[in-house]
């Protein structure tokens, strides 16, 4: 794990989040996205190497729709920078961390993605990030 | 803000967490420090230049307690790393965002924290931290 990608949100409306944010981070946002396979709309803000992404949720049965449901907003989760996400799948299923994806999954922001059960972590929901490779 | 200082995660059991967190990050734990203003016992491991800081409560009040009590393990704070405490302190509060304590208090790590009410930011717990300014 390189460092921290980023920290994912859940928030009920990303615009006045987004408008929040952006004051407490003195910041801007760099970037809006939709996820149409997870029900999410993203908005990125960067702090230094680390981003934080807003999460709302697009349709009743999202994982973030959950997520507020049961918790309220908050921190949803943390994502990690990795090299190699198929490597690092398998030294932590080795280590014994339930994934909840068998192969990386297309993440917001142009990367592969993979969740780590937050029962195997201390409750924490933890996402491997890797870059997509580019075009040759 | 410069970046993410670190993750807070609320734990039952440091000893074993401190285990599991070793292996997920594929690192060691660097440091372990009590803070008893604050009731906790927290331990600190690198990835990048960000840390994961978890935190154990050593007595019934602490914040820590309360927080697993209400939501159980899990992601507790977001801590971003501040040039000058003070003159941040004093931009989120013209902002209009809920700050937690009127001064910079010690917190672990040799830093200088003060924490923003999640009420005022959608349900996250965020802390600033400044070095401790050095002898000199």
């Amino acid at each position: 794990m390189k460092q921290i990608e980023h920290i994912g949100i859940a928030v009920k409306d990303i615009e006045s989040a987004g408008q929040l944010f952006k004051k407490l981070l003195n910041t801007s946002i760099y970037k809006v996205e939709a996820v149409e396979s997870e029900g999410v709309k993203t908005a990125f803000l960067q702090t230094g190497p680390n981003k934080i992404e807003l999460l709302e949720a697009t349709r009743a049965d999202s994982p973030i729709s959950k997520f507020i449901e049961k918790r309220g907003e908050g921190i949803h989760h943390i994502a990690f920078d990795v090299e190699d996400i198929e490597a690092e799948m398998k030294r932590l299923k080795q280590e014994g961390f339930v994934l909840l994806n068998d192969k990386p999954i297309p993440g917001a922001d142009n990367k592969l993605v993979c969740f780590v059960h937050p029962k195997s972590a201390n409750g924490v929901l933890i996402e491997l990030c890797q870059n997509k490779p580019g075009p040759l």
